[in-house]
């Protein structure tokens, strides 16, 4: 049986955090992994009921994230946060709970994403009409040692996906893709 | 690899909820399973700081206990809960979320509880001086059909692990203890 640990991915909002997350456990499910996506808004809904966005809440939720992927990770499951995550300090409390932590810093730049706005969210953030919007009106500590950093503006998703998987297995976290 | 399940302990504060999901967790790690228990107080630090006792704040946290051991449990691990659990809805509904759910109702009356009193608490309930104290001053709903029901007056500890063991290798949900 194969090891857990936790894959947690932290960037702004649009950065491509989930899109990633989900190509990974497609793809570790197909090598035979168990994995479960903590999804952010499921979490909100369970665990996180009545909470806002001030940085206690948002602490509270990341805690509650970090302590759920630290039980499944120690029963052998792949965990995957894709929230935001936005305050390194935090971030470091959820890996100090853990054995094995693997953090990847998806990057993009503000004007990148506010160029793309999928849901229209930084045009109205940047017009000041979203309050505590990480990355413009809300802080985002970027990781200074993560274990891996895609960059979502030069880098394809493939690719991205590619280099995630490549340093989970040079780091022996996962089985080879190969012959099974 | 074996499948997942969840192991849900209900009754009264000092019936044996606690002693019993210990020993059970212990002998059926030793037949190889992953068995990760949700410790109340643990839960209640980490998932649910900040939530009293009121009806509503106990539905929050027994929900919340659900919904992580539903993960736990579809990710092959046995998730024991040994919640009081005082509401029968609210069991039902964490129930429903599952594939694989084993409630037992560890069952011991009032007055014998009072009598063993180990933390002193029915004494003072009794007294009036413990608002919310499930069993005396507030209810505890009994299932009306649990998988398991033990009795912990009358019954040895060893007898109620043995109870739970058998029932729970009768219904193929864990291996069996004798050759491995």
């Amino acid at each position: 049986m194969s090891e857990g640990f936790t894959l947690w991915f932290t960037g702004l909002s649009g950065a491509g955090k989930s899109t990633l997350a989900n190509l990974a456990a497609e793809e570790l499910r197909r090598r035979g992994h168990r994995v479960e996506i903590l999804d952010g808004d499921e979490v909100r809904a369970n665990l996180s009921k009545g909470l806002g966005f001030s940085k206690e809440d948002r602490d509270t939720n990341i805690r509650r994230i970090g302590w759920v992927c630290r039980l499944l990770a120690r029963n052998g499951v792949i965990a995957i946060s894709a929230a935001i995550s936005p305050y390194r300090e935090i971030r470091d409390e959820v890996r100090a709970i853990h054995d094995r932590f693997f953090e990847v810093f998806v990057k993009c730049p503000v004007p990148v994403l506010a160029e793309r706005d999928v849901k229209g969210l930084y045009k109205k953030a940047l017009a000041g009409e979203i309050k505590n919007f990480t990355g413009v009106s809300d802080p985002y500590e970027e990781p200074l040692k993560p274990e891996l950093v895609v960059e979502t503006d030069r880098e394809s998703r493939d690719q991205s996906l590619g280099k995630l998987l490549g340093a989970l297995e040079a780091r022996r976290l996962i089985r080879n893709g190969v012959a099974r």
